[in-house]
Formats: structure tokens, C-alpha cells, sequence
């Protein structure tokens, strides 16, 4: 059998493209079979900002970690126990890998899945600490629990044309879908939406799909910014001295926004041109420019452990959050990884539909595999682009 | 006309009984006519946790501030704009004052109606930064916007017969079942609720009547967890120096439950016989011990300003919040104060029908108004009481 | 005083334009004060499908019943007890009266209000068993309880710009999305909208708002099927004899939808060419056509009392509906009528920030109050337009 | 390999204890693998209201059906496909088969599962057009997709103890507290349910559970109405001929109730002592006497084909229902089987921890499971009995 490439965390800052394994029907790692899995060609996957923060090193993942847990695939193999999935189906794979058998996957709480991952509930291809699953930045990808997880296009010559918007299913799209709805974004909401890389973007995007009245988004990177404005946002320049309620004001005629949603997590920085990291920012400001009885979407990443946090208690995942201000508000908050499952294919239909044109807001750019180092470096620069890795060349 | 004793906050640590101006129509702080609403003879009012922190000087309020607002009342006159209040009806009073003509109002958000207070939004009797509105531990009390407030008992002599019950519908009963909703409290749920104050037991009582399978209650207060056990509850002690997830497990067979209430707010201690105060530990415990995708209610009040706070953060309402776990976990949480309009109607039913009896719960306690400074020390002690003023001598 | 021209029903067919009394802060036909509510001159007032019945003689509405319930305008007068609306303030005008006081009207179902209608819960203006309040398509119209009951647009010269698309909010709009959100429209769905009159045509926006993939309308008017095409709609023509599943089929692949929504209501008709009035085929035919577990939006009117229908059942409003096949799906059914102040703020904002052209989508068409009987007649004849009388020449 | 004794329909009023075959890991008549299932000796299964429908010949059920859908026993084999059952346990089998891998079985609507009924969504062992499965009153069964749809119970021993009360986890539990939960029963409602069977004893238990603050039960048969009297209800004997909302209004003082549920079905009869069968009664009594806006839940049985109706509609299940009056009252319906997946867990914890005594409520008693045909007849006499039937002796 050939083997597989596949992109894996080097160092801080370096990733390379590798010859692993061709996968098989088993999660090696937990010497367990996996016949209820199936083997993909992978058409279509996507560099995430979260794998960003094992690259930078602000995580404990190990040299050699595999990479990619946004895939889109044909499936070539399937194991004995897959019973709907057909070989040749052109599927999306969500990001969470869950089993379909547990109280939480059976409650629709595929994020927090109880049987993939030893170390916790909740697991993904390619990530530290989410159950050893081998990432998906590669030509070949096993997944299991096939019929469950699997999400499969209804026409496979469709899906070729639109498989750049397709592939963001498989993360971002749902995940900033979660993020809006999740706040109450609905039709004639105001909103805000912290952070202009690709989940706040999809963010925005899924905003306007419920009907917002106003998006505005907020970041320090202008090509990112405009990009926002690209496809109708407002937004607002976070390098600027202005204070934030003031500049949502001048947007909509009032200080506060119907809901918001932190796009950003742990790595947030303060304002203004120099600010450096500090955690709660995103958090503290949200909670001020929500109206009152407002919801807060939190999709960013926050973590238990970040070698690289500023101080002991962001090393543990402990941020000084304004609590009172968010009592006082009676706000809600909701955290977490996204249940793609919940998403996926109501946000298929609207994507075959033309119902939103996910790939051009996020600007989706489609890159060989083998470029996938510097697409990580491009990325982490904060171009304005989503990165696409095409493993057999087959994007239009 | 004649006077009208109430209670008044002196300094901290002191209360008395002064006689004040009897009641008009009119909020005099503001100049603002009150022909919406009526004047009430206060049957009951209550001694609350939240009146502590003032009475503790954890708060800006100044001497001559007038406290109470749990109250429960017969209609003795009405405002001319009044349409379907009658005098001589009894009522309960919602803490919160709302307008009942704003956006909040309109979408049932009646703890942070609009138009009630010039500072902020939500209102109440008797406390500081909350609108100015007199207090209720008095002989007779103003209710604003009477048609929409009030809440009208069916049968007079019934609930008479009932008035220790019905008594705590005005602010304990609905935030303590408010709490348990936002929690997700349901049938079969296992539930754990921090604080066996009045407003803890009321939740664990709500809780139980919401169908929970078990409810546990920690404290650090054996009075207060007998309280708790009388009717029910599990309990764990929170002076002894065991783990928490470890006391749970004991209780329920793994170191989770389904659903958590915070039900102690930002006066909360460590835990250990020799605990010092420190605000975020009640939170950071119930994130430790609710399942993936938990939710936390948090009726426990959070503040923005505590003059009396441990740190500077604390000073301002900025506490260390365990994000990186809560997010881990995939839980929600819901925070402020509740909207006791949204459940009053119902929980009057359940008393007026049996179906729970909250007074012994919360080992309801009537006391003359006279002796109101009394009740106010006895419960800083931590006397598993709930203490009921009675200004007329009329409750059985 | 002046007096105020007014459309009235004469007798079937036949409706006019009459001077009736200049309106007064009282409900006359039940010695009504209303010092809580205004006087409106009114901008845009709109003939409505369910005024139809009427004129049709298919209600038991008597002659000289006042007509209108579709009501924009500016305050003129206010009562002594309003406190927040104001001279001048530019308002629209739900459809239900509502006392914002009695325990419907607190929990938001401002449809069925117990204090506006001495025969049951529920009123309108101008409408027969209504409670008796005057019609709106008139120059000048009381509204009582008005800072519960009215919108206040946030900037009057961009209201009157866009006043064809904000008169829609006082029923159509409100009434079709309600159709659409009570049939659980959300992103991705496919629909089916029974009806292409104004609140079908509504409905069918509204579902576009809410981001369905696919909406198909169906009616047997060529016309108003045209007039569904114009923005985006599929649609399917039930003149033929073509099978409703099979034209269903031919659109989105599969003979289901996820949502239907009745917008037609009591004087449906069977299908084919010629086909008689039979009240149940609507019903029945969505039904057919919804996924198993579907909901059904059922904003068409039913009545109690129909002396035009077809036979002694459907006179007193007793169909033959297709339980069986109902249950053997697992369907819901949401009826009734819209509490539009649950949704005209949203809906509000979405017109303001250009999210939707609801006045397009329903081929307004403004025409002078002295017009409205040629309105009446034009609109009986299937016209698609929908009606908005002008009756001070206001609107550009 | 042994014989397996079953219940098995011979003729209308007629069933006989059967030898049958042994189960194996498929499905017989559809030619399919089942290496997904587990085969359980059963230690309960009871005789249910819907298998009357068919030995009363009132569906299309031929002779030779095996019978019975509400299964509880130990898992004896495992398919090579199940991963997380295991031989030993003892588990709850939900009445409704399901694949756990459909988009209906995603969405928890294990009730409309589209896999496993080539007919149409929707599957049950022992009944006529529900796919084809062999009936669970038996010796041993057959579970499908074991993994996915069985509940272990977490303590074998503790399970046995309470074996009578679990055992009404695989179908009227759920469905009785399905129905209160359509139909918003909620702490403090008023409620009335039609029909003392078990299912709607269980649905007036799940009522209380819930925290009604009045649960009336409505039936013509005075023992069940005895028993429902036993455990707290208030209840209306129809064979009276008062008025059903005069009855209502002695009981809690207005002639309306907050929530209704049906839990009779089509086999419903007229009110008076000699009432003819009537299939629309139930559902029209039901919008009769329930509040404006309130929601109706009906899980009593609505068929697309009923042999006996009492005419041609009947027959094909088109029933004369008072739609005109639901509409004006705004009311909500929810039909359908139960999706017993979505609440068994949370009241077997209900069970577990005593927080509800359904077997007493029903009046569970265990027979042989070769009495059957007797416990037939005794139960289609209307007892006020629900016969468990024990085919091993194991039953304390």
C-alpha cells in the first residue's frame, strides 16, 4: 500500500509536509479497530487558525504531531460495519469526531462525544490532547463512525463546483454559525463580531444568513478588515485610541449591540497600535457593548494549559474576567466547541442553494499540499485568506 | 396624614426602625407623578441576603438609605391610571420595578426594564443604584405601574392562610427556580447548588419541585445544611478539607452532576474550616463539577463596585475566572438578576395547590417590624433562618 | 370637532368611504375611558385579505362596520396616562389590541389579551366580534394603551422614505413570519407557502430572511404566481391537475419539504381548474407535502362561524382534516392569529438596514382613501397588489 | 438452538402464546444483517393500549403478527458490531427502532427513524406496518443497532428491584410525559387528560413529576377513574351528562385548564353513558377546555387506515376536527409517536431515585407470560390494570 503525506508540526513556527502511513481501519494509538470507518481521498482541507496555536507553540503538542482536521473527501473504503456510506461518496467529515453511542452524542452533543477520546470528551483529527486521531492536511484520511459522522453531498458533480465553499463546512462555517446563533443573532439583530480571520469572517457571514441588521467587525489587521467590509460588514479598527462603545455608536446610534461574539479566545491583545496579549480583553469587551438580557457567542478558543500564557494564571487558562459588569447586565454566555452535526447540512443546503457565499467571504485560496508550510507562515502573518490544500490537485 | 415606620440603614453593621414619610404616588428622587400606581399596607416583607451587603458596607449605599423589597401587600389605594388593581386586593410585589411599556418590559425582561431608573437599567425597592424607589420594610409601601407589577392572590382568606408561603414569591422563590431553569434543571436531573442561605434552599426546593433526581447542597454552615437535609437535599460540607468532585462522587457514583447553581455571589469563601473570602470560588467549583455542555445558573449577585473587596480587581468586579476549563467543558452561563414577573403566577400555584412548601424550606420566621435590627444580626450570624417582617401583626 | 372620513361595509360586495365621527380617548361601544391611549393621523392604512371575509358576506359583520386594522401614523393627541410616546412621534400600529397589563399580554401573547373584547380574548380594530374598536382606514384613529401597543420608528424622515415598506409591519409582515418561524423556517430549509396573496407573498419573503434554501409558493392565480417569481420564488400552479408531491418533487428533488405554512385559510378551494371551494385542502395538502416531524404554520384564517360555507360543518368552522396521516408524520400545528409586537422591532430593523423589500415582494400599490372601494373590488378579483390607502397624500 | 415462546395475534379478540424461532442477528423478512444487535432474554414486557388496536381487528394486522413493543432483559449475545453493550447488561429497550445514523435519528427523532421500515419513517417491534421486527412478548429478542438505541441500567441489582417500574421506560412512561411535555406542562399548570388508561395514568403521573399544581383526568370507566383518583389526581367521570368545561370550572374555578393531552386516540367515544364511537371527541373536548395560546399534546393514536371506522372518513382517518375553534383560541398541536430515546434516561434517574412511583400509578401487575391471551381480554374489558408479563419468573 502507499504511504500518505501529510502535513506535521515540526517546532515552534515550523511545519513540515511528511510521509506518514496510509491509514487503516484503526486508531492505532488506542489499538483500536475501527470497522465502523471508512478511508478517504482527501478533495479538499483546510488550514484552521487553531492549528496556529500548536504551531506558535502555544500548546503541548509534540514534534511529529499530525496536522488538519477540516477534510472533505471521496470515500474509497469502507470498513465491514459502515452500512450507509458507499465507496465514491463525496462527504464532509466534521471537525469533532464522535461515536454515536453515547448519552452525549445521542443528546446531539457531538463536541463532547464520550467514547473518542481517553484523556476527555470531545475529540478531533489532528489536534493535541483530542485523542490521538492522524490529521487530515493529507491525501488519505480515516474516519470513523462513518454513518454517523459523515455528512454526504446529494450531488457529487455539484459538489465539485462548489468545493470551496463545501469545504468550510467541516469547521469554520458551523463554527461561526454556533457563534451566531448561540448569541441570538436573528433577523433585524445588531451585532458585533470580535475578530476578522476566517471563523470571524464566517462569523459575519452566518450573521447576515440569520438576517442581522448590522454586522460590525472588529480587528487590528486592515487587510482583514476590508475584507469584512468586502462582502457589506461595518467595522471597527481596533488600533485606533477610540473606545469601543463609542465607536459601535457612531455605527448604529447607540453604545451597545443586540449581541456579540468573540471570534478571537486566548491569544486576544489589548487595544491600540501597540497592545500586547491579554486574555480577558475580548471577553471584558464584549461584555460591554452588549445591550442588557444579552447573549455572548463564544467560539474563540480558550485553554487549560498555555505554556506560552502571560502570567501564572493565563498559563492555567485563568483570565480576569468583569464579572460584576456581566451580572449587572444579566448576560449569558455560551462557550465551547461547535457540534457540526447540528450544523452541517442545513448550512450545506444554503450553500448549494446560493443562499451565502461562504468561500469568497473568507476568501478561500486553494494552495498545493506541498505549499501548506508556507501557507502556515502566510496565515500566521494574517493575510486575508482562508488556505484551501488541494492534495490531488482536483479543486476547480 | 399619618407616618410610616421603616426600616433604615444607619452604618455597617446597624439597622433601625425610623418613621418616614407615609407613601404618595410620586417617586420624589425623581419629581416623577406615580398615577399608575398604588399604596399598599404591607402584610409581609422579608430580610434578604442582598440587603446584607449593604448592611455589611459592601456597597455605596449611604445612612438613611431604606431597605426592603420583598413585599406583600393589600391594596389601600389606587392611582387614577389604574384599570384592573382594586383596592383591597392583595398582592405580591416583584422585587424588580418595571415599567411594563419599554422594550425589555414588552420581551419579558422585567429585571432590566428601561425606564425605571436613570442610572441603569433594572430597578428596585429599598437599595442602592437601583432607582431611588423607598423600601418596603415598612408599614406601608408605593408600588409604580400597578396594573402590570402586581400580582393578585385569588382568594383573599386563602392566602392569608398561606401568607408565609406566598410571602416568597416576591423575590427568593422565583430567583432560586430561575436559578434551577437557567441551570437546565429538569426531570431526573443530578444537581448541585452552592449556598444554603434562603435564597440556596429555596433553589434546592425549586429544584426538587422541577422533578431533579438529586439535589445536593454545600455550605460551610452545619445550621444551614441541616436546613438543607430536612427536606430532602444531600448535603456536603465544604469546612472539611476534601475535593469537591470527590464529596459528589460519593453522592452520585461519578464526580459530576447535570446541572449547577451558584447561589452565593461575590462574598464567597474558599473552602476549608479557615476559608478567606475569595469571589470566584463558587464559580470555578461548579464549573469543576458540572458535565460537558453543563449549564450554570447564577443567581448569586456579582457587583461592580465592592468597596469592601479583596483586590483591586475584586474592588471593581474583575474576578479570576476559570475560562479555559468552562470552556473545555462546553458550558453555558446565565447571570443576573431574575425576572420574577416571568414566574411568579405559576409558583403561587404550586403553594396555593401543595405542591411544595417553601416556608419550611426555608424555615420562614416571623418577626415584629420593630425587631427588624434583631432579624438583620441574627441572620449575619448565619441562623438558618428566613426572617418575615410582619408591620401589622397579621400574618397566622 | 372635525369629523374623520372612514371606509364602511355596506353589504356584500360593497364597502364606501362615509364621514364618522372625529376619534375620541374612549372606546364608545363599551363607555370606555382611554386615557392610555392617542390619536393618530393616520399616513398609510392597508386593505387586508381577512377584510375580504367581510365584504364577501362571509362574516356576520353588520352594515356601517368600521374597516381597517393596518394602521401607520402620527401622533396627534396623547392621553394623560401615556408617559413615553409623544406629539409628533411616527408609529406603527400592531393590528391586535392589547392592554399590556393581564397575564396574556405579560407572557407576549398580545393575540389573545384578556381585557380589549368583552366576547373572548382577542381584538382588532375594525374587524366584526372584535370588541367593538373603530377601523383604521380612516383619516384619524384612536389607539388606546398606547405605550404598550405602539412602534416608534427611530428617525421620522427615513420612516416616511420608506413608509411602503414599514405600513407592511402593522399585520402582513409580522403575520407571514410568524407563519414561517411557527413552521420552524430557519437556514437551509425547504418550504412550501400555501398562498400567493399579500401574506402568502409576506411569508415567502420572510422565509428568505430567515434563510431558507429553497421557498416554493403555490396558488391557481397566474398573476400573483408571477408576482412570487419576481423575487426569487419557485412556484407551482394548482390549476393543473398535476399531483401536489410530484410538483413538489420536480423542484427539490424529493416530494417533502421541511416547512409548510397555510397562507390561504377558510376559503380555500380544491385544486384543478375549476375546482369548488373546499376548506380542508389546504390543510390537508400540507400535510401531504411536510417531512415527517414537520411543523405546520397555519397564519390562514379558520372561524366559528362561516354562513357562507360549504356545508353545515364547515359553518361552524368543523373540518375533515387528515388526523391519521397528521400523527402517522409526527406533524405540529401552530394556529391563530400573529402577536406582532413579538417581531415588528426585528422586522422594523431588517426594512431600515435594506434586508429585505417587503413592499416589492408584495407589489404595494398606494391609492387615495376615497380609492379603497375600488381597492376592495380590484383586490377580490385576484389582483397581486397589495392596497395601501393614503388618505392624506403623505406617503411618496 | 432453543425455541423462543411469543405472543402471537390469531384472529380479532384472539391472541395464543406461540413457539416461534430463536433470534438471530437479522431481519428476516427484509433479508438484512443485524451484527448491530444484541439478543436479549426478556424479564419484562407488557401488553400495551396500541396492540388492542390490533387484536380488536381494528388495523390491517394479519394473523401470525407477533406482538409486543415495550421490552426490558438481559443482554445474552452481542453482534460483532456492538462496541459498547455488553453480555450481562441489563437494559431498557425504547419501543421505537432506530439506526442512529439517519438525519432523524441525528436530529433525536428516533421516532421517525427512515431506516429501518421500508414502508415508511417509523419502526416498533410486534406491529402491523411498523417494518416487520418480531414482538418482544417473548422468551427473547432481537435489538437492532444495540449501541445506539438500548439504556443500560447503571446497577443490575437495584434495577431488578425496581424491574416493575422500569419496565414502563420502553413506552408509556415517555409517552404519557411526552404528551405533558407538548402540551407546556410545567410547574403550577392546570392540566387535563383525556383518558385513564395507562397511558394516560403515566401521562397524569408525568404531570405531577412536571409539578402540575391540578391534574384531571377525564374518563367513562370508574375503575380507572378510581385509579387515578389513588395517586392524587382530581378526575371527571364522562359518562356523565354535564358539560365537560362546567365539570373543569368546579374543579379549579374557570372552565379552562393551562394544558391538555389526549390519551385516547381514534377508538374515542361521544360523551353520556351510551356514547356511540366518535374518533374527533377527544381532540375537539380537548381545544374546548384549554386556554387561548395553550398547546395540545396528542400522543393517543390517529391512524391512516382503521377496517372499523365508523365511516368513510374514519376509515382513511379524516376526522371532523373543530378547527375554526382552535384557531380563534390560537392553539398549538403536537402529534405523533414518542421519541422514547429523548426522556427515558432522565426518568429512569426519576425511578431510581424515587421521585415517582409509575408502576403503582398504572397499576402494574405482573402475570406469566402464558397468561397473555387472558391479561389480553382482562385488559380490553377496562381494568384498571397494566399487565406485565414475565417469561422467565424473574420478577419479584
Amino acid at each position: 500500500m502507499a504511504g500518505n503525506k501529510c502535513v506535521v508540526y515540526v517546532e515552534p513556527g515550523k511545519v513540515k509536509v511528511e510521509n506518514i502511513e496510509y491509514p487503516r481501519l484503526e486508531l492505532k494509538e488506542q489499538h483500536r479497530k475501527c470497522n465502523h470507518g471508512v478511508i478517504l481521498r482527501v478533495i479538499a482541507t483546510n488550514i484552521c487558525g487553531s492549528d496556529q496555536h500548536m504551531v506558535r507553540g502555544r500548546t503541548t503538542a509534540h514534534k511529529g504531531q499530525t496536522l488538519g482536521h477540516e477534510i472533505t473527501g471521496e470515500v474509497i473504503e469502507v470498513g465491514r460495519d459502515v452500512e450507509f456510506i458507499k465507496v465514491g461518496d463525496l462527504v464532509s467529515v466534521p471537525f469533532n469526531i464522535a461515536c454515536g453511542r453515547c448519552r452525549m452524542c445521542k443528546a446531539g452533543n457531538t463536541h463532547v462525544c464520550l467514547n473518542v477520546n481517553p484523556e476527555r470528551p470531545g475529540a478531533a483529527y489532528g489536534y493535541v490532547d483530542m485523542g490521538g486521531w492522524v490529521g487530515g492536511q493529507a491525501e488519505y484520511a480515516m474516519v470513523p463512525y462513518a454513518d454517523w459522522n459523515l455528512l454526504k453531498f446529494p450531488d457529487k458533480e455539484q459538489a465539485m463546483e462548489k468545493m470551496k465553499d463545501l469545504t468550510m463546512l467541516s469547521d469554520i462555517f458551523p463554527t461561526g454559525y454556533h457563534g451566531a446563533v448561540s448569541a441570538g443573532v436573528t433577523t433585524g439583530s445588531t451585532v458585533y463580531v470580535a475578530g476578522a480571520g476566517p471563523v470571524g469572517l464566517a462569523c459575519a457571514a452566518s450573521c447576515q444568513l440569520l438576517g442581522a441588521a448590522v454586522v460590525i467587525v472588529g480587528d487590528m489587521n486592515p487587510e482583514r478588515l476590508a475584507q469584512a467590509k468586502s462582502f457589506g460588514c461595518e467595522t471597527v479598527d481596533l488600533r485606533k485610541n477610540a473606545d469601543l462603545p463609542d465607536m459601535i455608536a457612531q455605527i448604529v446610534g447607540e453604545p451597545v449591540v443586540d449581541a456579540a461574539i468573540d471570534c478571537v479566545g486566548f491569544e486576544a491583545r489589548g487595544h491600540g497600535k501597540d497592545a500586547a496579549e491579554a486574555p480577558a480583553t475580548v471577553l471584558n469587551d464584549i461584555m460591554a457593548i452588549t445591550r442588557v438580557d444579552g447573549r455572548l457567542g463564544i467560539p474563540g478558543l480558550y485553554v487549560t494549559g498555555d505554556p506560552g500564557g502571560i502570567d501564572e494564571n493565563a498559563k492555567t487558562g485563568q483570565l480576569g474576567v468583569n464579572l460584576g459588569l456581566g451580572w449587572a447586565k444579566a448576560l449569558s454566555f455560551t462557550t465551547g466547541q461547535t457540534p457540526v452535526m447540528r450544523y452541517h447540512r442545513q448550512l450545506m443546503m444554503a450553500i448549494l442553494n446560493d443562499k451565502i457565499q461562504i468561500a469568497k467571504a473568507v476568501n478561500a485560496t486553494v494552495i498545493p499540499l506541498d505549499k501548506a508550510p508556507q501557507g502556515y507562515k502566510d496565515f500566521d502573518k494574517g493575510v486575508a485568506k482562508k488556505f484551501i490544500l488541494d492534495p490531488h490537485g482536483l479543486i476547480k
